[in-house]
């Protein structure tokens, strides 16, 4: 099992805070760190409304408590004091992430683990000349991490097993649903599954066979109710007599003869155009944030609703 | 608007069944029929329980009343007196839904409908002879219907826009999601958004990249919380700055990176197998029946939870 040292937060905008709240929430001290004095200015603030929000869904008992266990540092060195474990979230350009392991390798103390938030950028594309690269891996969450527990871990070709490991059991720790993939694949597991479903609804919207808000339908009040508390897999494993090798038997022909050849392309500039107009018809530009955050509220409280049922995460 | 005639329900395994909740939930007469008689025995008892459940789970108030409004009947056309709406669930074959569709066309009065709930076959492989062709659609529901609202409507060639107008408001009057196809495509949209997802989920398997309970883990535990009360569009309408075209310049190139070359073939053989002994080791093949009880019973309270959230069906 990891210690409980301190955990450094690196990149602290909506994802790297979300990951502070779940490490406070877990009674980790939590240090950190964000290379703009806005953005550092924002994460106390932020955690506050939030954790309120936690306590009003019933996820937490004690936000001064949990807020009063981050603490936010104007250097990185600073936020590396006795860390044992780092998250980082910075932007994510190739760019961005190989420059802040670089900084990362030189600053942090023997056994300490980097994790990176990266959500399709794999590691081996910029740890490569890290002295410490075994000590490198992707740790993708879905935002916001306090809210979603899934996390994706992600070793490049050089990471220390051993490592894969450590993070693995402190996610559990702290609550996190931790998915081990054994190597690296573009877009990792999690967005591989969101861009099939995607790629196929922007096809079927270019085709004219229903309209976005129907699509959608089909998945907010059908395919998704199960989804939220079973994977596909257990899904068609109770969807026929007989289980998955059954439900195998008597669907795959189907499946199969619906497999698009050509695959579906890059989405249309000209059908992306038409369903941005339907979406800002139904949703004003000025109302996505006030919309994120009731999205925000009802997945606290879905969270709050999958803990007493027993379904968590 | 459609009237207060009863309704048929014409097949009445599970599905059927469901159906029978549905539109006695929401104040109609039904007349259940089922060719077996051991079938029809069982309608009455299974209503019972599952009006109980839905009580427990604070989604209905009067069990009895519901009950009350269902009966059973021992003649198709005894079935047919006086209804406006057939809701056919037959078993899923051309030639059991061609008979049944043949008997209906024949017994049918004047403005009567009738949806199949095919969840694959298009109408027009087995009306194209019926009479009253133009009276029959696809009215596809997701298993089992009193807990998953959504509906596909899929008009045949020949169907009469006029009744797929009339079954839609059928649809919304009685609190199920009605998501309207404009022309028939094989796997209709919700099974071709599950078909696209699973080949993924079967490749990714695989080849190896994670467990099974970890891709599972990825959809249960991520994605399906949002998708549970979002759809695909409007998820990522929110998760861009400026919505959904400024989410598409950022991401498309990623997601078509990952569209694979060949697309999937069937799931072969030896990865079903394996799949099965994974989730068998998991689930023993006499728990099945307990944890389909168990998933309906999660359903209950989730569509309790969606519509106290105000976010239902």
């Amino acid at each position: 099992m990891p210690g409980r040292a301190p955990i450094a937060i690196v990149g602290a905008g909506l994802v790297g805070s979300g990951w502070a709240l779940v490490f406070a929430r877990a009674g980790y001290a939590v240090r950190a760190y964000d290379p703009s004095p806005d953005v550092r200015m924002r994460i106390l603030p932020w955690a506050q409304v939030s954790l309120a929000e936690l306590e009003q869904a019933g996820l937490i008992e004690t936000p001064d408590a949990i807020l009063s266990r981050i603490t936010v540092h104007d250097t990185l060195a600073e936020a590396l004091i006795g860390v044992s474990y780092v998250q980082e979230s910075v932007f994510e350009t190739i760019e961005a992430k190989s420059a802040v392991s670089r900084e990362l390798d030189a600053l942090i103390g023997p056994e300490v683990i980097v994790g990176s938030s990266s959500s399709g950028i794999p590691a081996s594309r910029f740890t490569e000349n890290c002295a410490h690269r075994e000590r490198f891996l992707i740790v993708h969450p879905v935002n916001p991490p306090h809210l979603v527990p899934v996390v994706e871990l992600v070793p490049a070709p050089w990471t220390d097993p051993a490592a894969v490991e450590s993070v693995s059991a402190r996610m559990l720790e702290v609550g996190q649903v931790p998915v081990r993939l054994t190597r690296e694949i573009d877009g990792f597991v999690l967005n591989r599954l969101q861009g099939v479903l995607l790629n196929e609804a922007w096809a079927l919207y270019e085709e004219g066979i229903a309209s976005l808000a129907d699509i959608d339908a089909t998945i907010a009040h059908g395919l998704g109710l199960r989804w939220s508390f079973m994977g596909p897999f257990e899904t068609i494993d109770l969807n026929a007599p007989g289980g998955i090798e059954d439900y195998a038997a008597r669907l795959r022909g189907l499946y199969a003869g619906m497999v698009r050849m050509p695959p579906p392309g890059p989405w249309p500039d000209a059908v992306i155009a038409r369903a941005a107009d339907e979406r800002r018809a139904e949703l004003p530009v000025e109302n996505l944030a006030n919309r994120r955050a009731w999205r925000d509220a009802r997945l606290a409280r879905l969270a709050a609703f999958k803990k007493f049922q027993g379904l968590g995460g």
